[in-house]
Order: structure tokens, then sequence, then C-alpha cells
């Protein structure tokens, strides 16, 4: 039996709460939010689940075992580490912190201590990123070529972080979770809008030591909102759009590998090549596997999908992404 | 009545006969190609149309007033230097010229002998780019804030030039069309997947002085065909799907001034704003409008829509773009 | 303030208890359900609710004003009777009852004790449908000629009624919400692929005295899931998708008036007239105005948008529809 | 070599012209069309073609084998017996005839003189049908339970005929192509929004003697333009688009036979069932098939696809469906 102290109830609270409060094997004993009033009425719905408005009467609580940050970025790194220091296993929103240096600190201290730390990287448990995994694992897909992803909507425009940080940390996680290559550096550049300098539409390009590329378009600026990625094989390529609600990955089964003319002209003429597939993917909701990971990580001491190591990778390619627009574009290496 | 000659009966040839042959104040004398055998059969379909496999029997044909040039990239140049020398009205095909440098040649060469120079930006002359132009200068868009295209399909991979200078062309003439800002410096990387290292997969970003950016998605290899663009401004936002036969353009009445923090909220709440409007677009086949206009701005001394300044400016982008590339996307300042 | 009770917890009886929990003037007293589990934690979310496993409770108890039926179709006539005569106002599902004579019944009776008879027909209450009413009423679409209605997906076989029963309901409540003439005949057929002779696939056509007609196409054994209404007038036509998430309403600049050739020429060539239009539409939960107009229509004693008589209108279509299956798709007139 | 004439040179003529005259063994030596103007530059574009405004000079042409007619239905018969009484071949455009007693003639006299009697059902030699030929041939279907076809669009309102025989021979032939049951009775009704009465709305049900059933759904005024079919079978489904550009079929792995409760709620809960597979169909000129088959049919001795059987198969139900909705949608034996 895991029990577990929330700490932040804004607009994800209420799905953390009644994913772990159903989960197997866990209790969720309290609920932290300075803003009291939000947390009033939980333990109605929760019986058993106790409230309180300062985090470290989760954060010193001898009964809870497990810590979930639901806080805003800028508030990650003290509440989680002071969390491992007191010997909680660690769940933490994306991004995972602000910086890399303070991510590193934080698996550390983790590592050190035997504790779990793991980032909500939702979308790694959706059904449409399993069913990826598996074709790009099962290599019915070949040699992964390219990921171009593109997240824009009309969104709320973040006081204190640029569209970068918070639309891209979805695309990244997936990335680094179904493509093994190592990105080498990042050319990234945005524009803001408004006043406050914050970029409100960014576009990163996180290059490879092979002839892998990555693009992310994130905005908070279009009229119409896509989430779609294309995921190219030199056997078949993928599109994922996230948007469907029965149809979130398309297999096409194309190439483009130019041997010889007949191949470029018969591509020229035609604008596919083969049968498409819409494979069916599980429509469980992904929160309850998160909150199953984290849950059976704890218990078996092994390493959970979206691990402490992913979510560095992400906050690693966002730094240098801001690196590279204050450097008008220029390419920045990613440091080991 | 314009005579005009023919250079180049490839893939685009039976279209731009075809156009002119019907157009008012304009004969078809003489088409050229040196694969001889294409052409062969014109004169059955157009009676009294000459055929040649030598280019100087039309640049050097008292009897031709205006030549075409619809000829690989990389021949452009030389062609229409000399007809523009022997006096010839010149409509190249797009883009115009492999350099910048070129192009300013050719641009001084009309200039003196007051020569029309026009390139064949087919798309500045649908009815979708009208409306477009239309919207924007009747201010309902308001300030144009951004522009990202997406033009990506399975296509033949050009063996001599890249992506950008292939697809790019079509998206920069609509963009050097619809908004008056100069740009200042571009940012562009790319991937190439074949052993020519020819860039098959390529991401351009236009910067400028004000706060508007542009923003060009191209690629050979991917397995959706996709024409779109978005255009932001702060009134409005455009949608331009090429792919849609009857409805091209969509405007929705949203913006994203962030005065005050319903406003903000509201956004967030809700993902459009305002009613979506789908207006009818004259379905008109373009290139009959590109031989109307090249043989008007002949007539009446006048500047062509797609006049060989907008070329220049196209080639420009494309060339600096390159020099992006080579150099890991640094930014490279438009020379002027 | 008025007190209910539901009698009835199924599939939608979590959301009727939750709107009308959050309703003004308005108290949920007690829920009835012979599955007894289903409702016994009911009172840890709603304190001070009653649970039973007899209808009768309610129907008998004193401290209740009005009742919600939200049980099989079979049953509604004898609850809502057993309700009406104990004096309490009723809102029954839909369909209202299992035959005309019942419908007749109930609305006597309702009209003899001044009680509040209404049918939760919810899509008369979503705003797709509040801005049809207000488009047909405002007379933009001009003298309204057909209603084409496709309700089709992979549904559940209902084992006691048929598909026109289980989803004609919607969009018969749609029709007659929206478009004044009063029905005289209709012709409908069927088939079963099941034992038990329960039409799976129906077509039903209602006819007019005037020209106008309407058609509705219901299946429980497509594919696909299609929800989509098409709504002509003489002077513009709506096309309703319910399963557009931001688009459900499209309004298109057509019509089809043929005086002149010239006319049916420009409708040959060309494949839409005009603009279309895509209002924004109100995305409130509609069961909650379900309740509101439930409850004011008790303390105001006024007639609810889904009366009784509405109800009993569509029952009346399904019989005879049910008639007409029966004789081949004679034409059935429609006794009043 | 088979030297055919054309009759009737309207929108159609110019694609049968191109099409026949680039068949192999095949000559096209003549063209009618009183509307002489229409055809006067047919032969710069075909040399070797003659042309004439009386289709006599056809028919009587000793030198003529066969003869395509492309006239209006009213006319179809008259040409065609005497086409086939002077020994020619015929290939009739569709509907075949006005009656299914003219269809029977004409296929009298060609059985008497062993001439092929073809109609252009263009849509049986489409890529797409067959495809779904193959499919259902192939048993991957499985057990074909019905046919529901819908091709709405904004159309010209025929002055002569009304919308089923305008659009339905389409649909019709398809069906006829793809089921091997055998029709016993039509339901129909329709409605005219115009002084002609003739309708423009029209709804066709075609019943069998097993559980198979096929709904056909035809206008001229519909705001948009629909061209689908779903075709459901026991083990799969097929959605049949047309408008589709490269989409044009799509199999879902579905069924709906429900022996037990498990599978009822899994088809509740879950609005499809496995996967969509959309196959590669070819792209090919569908009337350059018809040309073939029509002269490989008259060199060959063989029966073509859409052979004079199957054309007065179509007329039988666009004769009944008439009788039908004059007989206010009363069910219409096809006698045989």
């Amino acid at each position: 039996m895991v029990k577990v102290g929330l700490i932040g109830f804004g607009y994800w609270g209420p799905n953390l709460v009644r994913n772990f409060a159903s989960a197997d094997n866990c209790q969720v004993k309290m609920v932290a939010d300075f803003r009291i009033d939000r947390i009033a009425n939980i333990s109605r719905l929760y019986p058993g689940v106790e409230i309180t408005a300062d985090p470290l009467d989760i954060i010193n609580n001898k009964d809870i075992d497990a810590v979930i940050i639901a806080t805003p970025v800028f508030t990650h790194f003290d509440l989680a580490e002071a969390a491992l220091k007191n010997g909680k296993h660690v769940l933490v929103e994306k991004p995972m912190t602000s910086s890399t240096k303070q991510a590193e600190t934080l698996l550390n201290i983790a590592e050190q201590r035997n504790l779990t730390l793991m980032v909500d990287h939702t979308f790694l448990y959706t059904g449409a990123v399993d069913k990826m995994k598996e074709l790009i694992e099962g290599d019915s897909i070949g040699k992964v070529k390219y990921f171009d992803s593109t997240r824009i909507n009309l969104g709320l425009f973040q006081p204190d972080v640029n569209v970068l940080w918070d639309l891209a940390p979805h695309d990244l996680s997936i990335l680094f979770h179904l493509v093994p290559y190592k990105p080498v550096s990042v050319n990234a550049v945005g524009i803001s809008h408004t006043s406050n300098q914050i970029e409100n539409i960014a576009y990163l390009t996180i290059n490879y030591e092979n002839d892998f590329i990555a693009h992310f378009n994130c905005s908070w600026t279009s009229p119409v909102k896509v989430r779609s990625t294309l995921i190219g094989g030199d056997k078949k390529m993928i599109v994922y759009n996230d948007l469907e609600p029965s149809e979130k990955i398309r297999i096409y089964d194309t190439s483009y590998n130019h041997q010889n003319d007949e191949e470029k002209n018969r591509i020229m003429v035609d604008y596919r090549i083969g049968d498409v597939q819409i494979p069916k993917v599980s429509t469980k909701e992904a929160l309850a596997s998160v909150a199953k990971d984290f849950i059976q990580s704890i218990l078996q001491k092994k390493q959970p999908i979206a691990n402490g190591q992913l979510g560095m990778d992400v906050v690693r390619i966002l730094e240098a992404s801001q690196v590279s627009i204050k450097n008008l574009g220029k390419q920045i290496n990613i440091s080991k």
C-alpha cells in the first residue's frame, strides 16, 4: 500500500486525485493547496483524504510514502528536493524542472536514496503512443528518418514560460520515448506578440549525429487546433493525429528510396504508394496508467516509463532551445 | 498583337501553349524543345505554331515579341539574358534564376530596354490568393502577425535543387504579394536522406524588423499531401488550404490581445472565438490570368503582378536559406 | 423550491442527478432503482439524497413535488400516470410512451390537474438547435423545403424496441421544434438482421400537405458514426453535424429556384453558390437547461419547450411508422 | 479493327471520342450532332473523323461496325433499335431506355443477331468498384446484408426525368454488379419543388427475398455534394466515398452478430471494432476501360461487364420506383 499526498490542486488536480484514489495498492492521504477553498469539499468526494494549505504538512508527514507535485514549474525543484530529502518518492508534473541542473540534482538524490522519481508525461501512457512504440520497435516502420510535430491552438498565454516550455514537453517526451537516437544540438526561433516578450510562436529543430531530424511547431495563436505528428521511416510512415476520436494513428505503406528513376517517376505521378492502415488503439485513460506505473515502480523498485532521466532530457532541450532563440537561431550543442 | 515563343515543353509546356493560344491579343508563333518528339504534333493541335529543337530560333526571331522560358532553373539566366538583349519581353518559370545576382542583371537589362520581365508565380493569380489580398488590404484581418506555411507531400526528389528551391517559391511569392513588410534575415535547417546531400526536408524562418514572422515547412517525404497556410492578424485569422476543392479560404473571427485576464480565461476555456466564414473564391484557371497579365503588361507598359522584382525577392530568400543551412541554421541577413 | 425524485438510475441517471442537484430552486430528495447497489453511494456524492428500491416511495411521497422517470419505455406510462394522479409534475425520458393513446391519457391528466408534463428531448436544449431555431424563425433560411436526417452507428441492438424507437426521437423532436408544418402521413421500411425480428435498419419518410418532406435514415449497424441533418430552405440551407466539436452548424448561401436557364447553368457548372457561414454555437450542457426549463415551467405554470404535446407528436410518428413497416411501406395517415 | 460512330456530342461526347480514338483495334469514323457547330472542329483534333448533323449517316453507314449513342434518354430506344437492325453493335448511355419493355426489345434484337449491346455504366469500370467486387467475391466481407447509397448535390434540375432516373443509375448498376441477390420489390417516395412536378428529392428502397436491403437517397437540392455508399457484411463493412481523391474505399473490421451479451456491450461502449484498412485502388480512367470492354466484347463475341441485361435491370427498378412514387410509396413487385 502506497500512501500519497498531492501538492497543488489546480486544473489537473481533480484528475490526479480521482485516478490515484481508484488505483490498486494506493491510498490518497492528503491534498495541499494554499487556495484552501478549492479543496474544501474533497473529503466529501473522497472520505479520509485530509486537506491542508501547507505543502510541508505533506512533505514532513511520516505517514506519507510518495508525493505528487502539481504546482507551477518554478516551484517543482524546491518541493521535489524537499520531498526526496524526506525520503518520499516523487511524481512531478511536466516539465520536470526549470533547468537541467535542477533535474540532475533531483536525479542524484533519488538515486542515492533509492527513491522513485517520475515525471507526469501523460502522453507516454496513451494507447496511441503505445501503438507507435510497438510499430517502431517491431520494425514495421524501418529506420526512423524524421519526427515532425505540430501542436498549435488558440491557447492561454502563460505569464512565466514561453510556448515551447508549455506545449513542447508533450512531443519531446514522445520523441524520446519512441526514437532511440541521441540528440546533439538544437536550433530554435520564436516571436512574441506581447509586451512581456515571452514567445507565443516558436519553431524548434533537434539535430542528430545520423540523418534523423526532429522539428516542432508550437503556437498559442493559431485559429485552428492541431495536434499532429509525422514519423517517417524508410519502410513506412506514421501520421499521429491526437484530435481524431477513433483514428489517431494512420500507417502509410510508403517509403522513399530512390535507387532508380522508375521509382522516382512512380512517386511523382502517384501521391501515395500502397495501402493505409488505421489500427485500433486502446482508449483507456492514460492517467490511470500513470498512477499504476508510479505505484508499481515504487513497490517493485523498477524504473517507470516516464522516469527522471527522460524528464531531464526534455528539460535539456527546452533549456537549449531558449539559448538558441536568444542567439537568433544559432545551433546550440547539447552538453552532456 | 503579341507574338510569343515558348522555350521548353516539359510538364508545364502544354498548359502554357493552351493558355497563350487562347489569350486575347496574343499569337503563339514557335515552340522549342531539344526533345523534338515531344513537340512534333503541336501543330496538329495548334495550326500555325512552328516547332524547333533550337531555342535560338526563337531568341533570334525577328517576328517574335516575347519569350516564355520553361526550362530547368540553371538555364533560366542565359536564355532570359539572351532574349532580353534581343529586345524580347520575357516570362520565366519560377524560381526566376539560380542567384540574386543573376536576377539583378536581368532586371537591369529589362529596365534599360523598357522590356517586360515577369516570373510565372502562378499562385498569385488564383482566386484564393486574390481573396486573401482583398481581405488583408481591406483591413478585415488587422495587422498581420505571422505567416505559417506547410507544403509537404511524397514528391519527386529533384536531382539539382533542394526541397526549398522546389516548393518554397510558391509560398514565398504569396508571402511577398500579401505582406508589405520587408524581411531582414532568415534561418533555415534541413536534412538530406539521399547520397547526393540535397535536402529533402527543410524548415525556413524569415525574420522582420517588426514582430511579424514567417515560417515554411517543406518536404518531399511526407506520407500525406499538405498545402496549407495560416495567416494571423490581430483582428482575424485566415486558414488557406489549397487542397480543398471549394473551401480553400476560411476566416476565423478570432484574435489574441490579452489586455486583461478575463480575455485570457475566455481563450483558455474556449478553443475558438466567434464565427468562421468560408468565402466563395473564383475557380478560373490561374494560368489564363498569367497570360493575360503578361500580354497586358507588354501592351500597356505596366508592371505585372508577378514582376521581376518580386521574382528576385524570392530568389534572395532561397539563396540566403541555403547559406543558413550550410551554416547550421545561423541567422543570415538579407543584403540589399 | 421544487423537490424532485428520480425513478431509474441507469446510464443517464447520474447526469440527471448532477444537473438537478446543481439547478436553482431545486432539491433532489430521493432516487429509486431496484438495482439498489447502483445507488448505494449516491448519498456520499449528494448528502441528503435518500435512496430506495421502490418507485412508490417517490410517487407516494408527500414531500416530493416532481418526478423524473428514467426507466425503460414500456414502464413510462404506468409510472407517469401514477405520479400525475398523485399530483406530481412529471419529466419523462424519451420516447414519452409506447403509444399515442398512452401519451394522450397523460396529457389529459396533467391538463386537468394543472401539472407540468415534460419529455426529456435533450437535443432541443443544445446550442446547435437553438441556433437553427433562431435562423429559421429569423427567416434567413426562407421557406423550409426538406429535412433529411441520418443517425447511424454501430450501436447496441435494443431487445424491446426497433431502431426507429431508439434513435429517431432525437431527430423527430428537432423536426417538430424547428418546422411549423403539420405532418399528414408516413412511409417506413426496415429490415431485421436478428432472430427477434426487431428492425436494426429503418428508413422513415414524413409527408406534409405542402411540398415539405422529412426523411430519417436510422441504423444500429453502420461501421461509421453519422449524426447529420440537412435542412433546405428556398433562401439558404443548413448542414447540422452533431459530431463536429466546434462547427456543428454550417449555413450555405444557396437556394434552388430555377426561374431561368442561366441559374440552371450556374448551378450545373458550379457545385456551390456563395459563401458558407459557421456560426459559433453555445456549448453549455443541454441537460442543465432541461432541468431549468422543467423547474421554471412548474414555478411559472408555463409550457416547457419539450412539452407533452411535442412528446406525443413524436410517439404518433413512431407508432405510425411501425404500422407502415408491417404494411410493406404503405403510406399511413396520421389520425388526429 | 472496330469502326465506330458516335451519335450525340454533348457534355460526355468529347470524353467518348478521346477514349475510343486512343483505344486499340478501334477507329472513330464519324460523329453526329444536329448542333453542327459543336462538332465543327473535331477533325482538327482527330484527323479522319467525319462529322454529320444526321444520325442516319452513321446508322446506315456500311463502313461502321458499332454505334455509340450519347443522346437524351427518350431517344435511346429508337436510335439503338435502328442501329441494331442495321447490324451495328451498340453502346448506349445510361439509363439504357425509358422503359423495361424497350430494353427487352433491344436485348432480343441483339441476341438474335449476335450483336454486342452494352450500356455505359462507367462506374463499373473504376478502380474503386473493381476493388469492392474483389473484396465481396473474395468473401472478406462475408454475407452482404445491406447497401445504403447517398448521391446528393446542388445539381441541374433535368427537365424530362426525375432525380432517380438522373442519379440512381450509377448506384443501381454498382449494386447489381456487386450483389448477387435478386430484388423482388421496391418502395419509393419523392417530392417536387418545381411546377413541372418532377421529383428533385427521392428515396428508393429495394427489397429482397432474403434479409438484404438496399436504399438510395438522391437529391438535386443538397448544399453539400455527397457520393457515398455503405455496404455491410456480417464479417466486415465497406465505406465507399467517391469524392475522396485517394481513399475512396475504407474497410472496417466490424460486424454485428449478437450471440451473447458481452458482444452487445462491447458494441455499446465501443464505436468501432478492430482496424480500418484503406486499400490503394487503381486511378486509371474508367472510360478507357469501357471502350476496351466494348471493343473486346465485339471482337471476342463475349458479354461486356455492363451488358444489356444489367442495363435492363437498372431500368426495371427505375420504372417500378416511379410507379411506387405515384402510389404514395406502395410496395411494387418487380415483374420478371
